[in-house]
């Protein structure tokens, strides 16, 4: 049996995530693969423990070094657990978030650098990636910040509730790293109708298909 | 006003380690020194938290990588809200264990490798060091483990139920850690009386004592 797939969806706030990895599941399904759907932070139980700690609590319960390290724990665990043996099952993985939410988010926009945070995946997962990673983003950032004020109303949590240039040094972070890292980091508009977008994303996936 | 001193207090199982913890705040009080003891894993409120995933659970909850990022995560938030403004305030720290049990444990003994383990502290806290580390140890290993027994009769944490083989390797990270940073790190025999144990302790700290 062949081995599954790995894909990752990235993205900033606002950018229709949620809605995108729920059709992006289906119309692979649709083409008869086995999906399992995940998230990080989280996605194993030790990995969801984590994800706890990460996310409630005020802005500054955590240093930025021991979130980045609290991410890489959970990472850690969340590949052994869930997604290498889905894997190995023969059945594709899509998680909703995954390392280079952490290179953007901790290592760009956090300023701890992308290769400091890319060290501590190497020491907890042997640099294990994706197969593919897809980043969803908006050239008008205002239209993401829009979308996720429509959507939700709420205060959001700890990360979510960051200034807007903290999430413009995301998008930076994301763009760089596809610019080093294109054969598995594709860049994908996330502008138009959510049918339109699904296939986009489905087109990035074209050379991985069955 | 002069900056306190961090004391670390570590060993094996069973040597006696809590009693000599108790015992040396008091006589550093004596000396009209103000002490604040703490702990790790733990010492701060989030590291508290991490320090309930670590030591809660079965022995297979966490892999060895999880396990020294946490470690690692736990012991930043550690120093930065507990360990460093009770020294800018002119306290001497005492903790019941720190860096080197981290060394000796996943390090040495979990075969991670104690450059690894201190690459993890060198980016969660600037590697960051006490000014003194005191390793209790037992040349005979049976009888710590006899005093472990004989202590409390329950089957132990995560941590303290495993083999000796296990706990004969910690010993060996330890010395292996004194041998290479000498001037921190002093090796004290734990055999002998309570009081005679912490006569040692207190001259193994003679230097730095105002």
């Amino acid at each position: 049996m062949a081995r599954g797939r790995f894909i990752s969806l990235e993205g900033g706030e606002g950018v229709g995530k949620s809605t995108q990895l729920t059709a992006l599941a289906q119309a692979l399904e649709g083409r008869g693969l086995k999906v399992v759907v995940t998230r990080e932070p989280g996605g194993s139980p030790g990995a969801e423990a984590i994800r706890k700690l990460l996310l409630e609590g005020d802005e500054k319960r955590w240093n930025p070094r021991s979130e980045a390290l609290l991410f890489a724990a959970a990472r850690s665990d969340h590949i052994e657990k869930t997604i290498v043996p889905a894997l190995e099952r023969g059945e594709w993985v899509l998680s909703d978030r995954f390392l280079d939410s952490s290179l953007a988010y901790q290592g760009e926009a956090g300023g701890l650098g992308i290769d400091a945070v890319r060290d501590l995946h190497r020491f907890g997962s042997q640099d294990f990636l994706p197969d593919r990673t897809l980043v969803l983003r908006l050239e008008d950032d205002a239209e993401g910040a829009a979308r996720a004020r429509v959507r939700d109303g709420n205060p959001g949590d700890r990360i979510g509730s960051r200034p807007p240039t903290y999430h413009a040094a995301v998008d930076a972070g994301f763009r760089a790293i596809a610019s080093k890292e294109p054969d598995r980091v594709k860049l994908i508009d996330a502008g138009g109708t959510a049918a339109t977008v699904t296939a986009r994303l489905l087109y990035a996936l074209g050379d991985l298909l069955p």
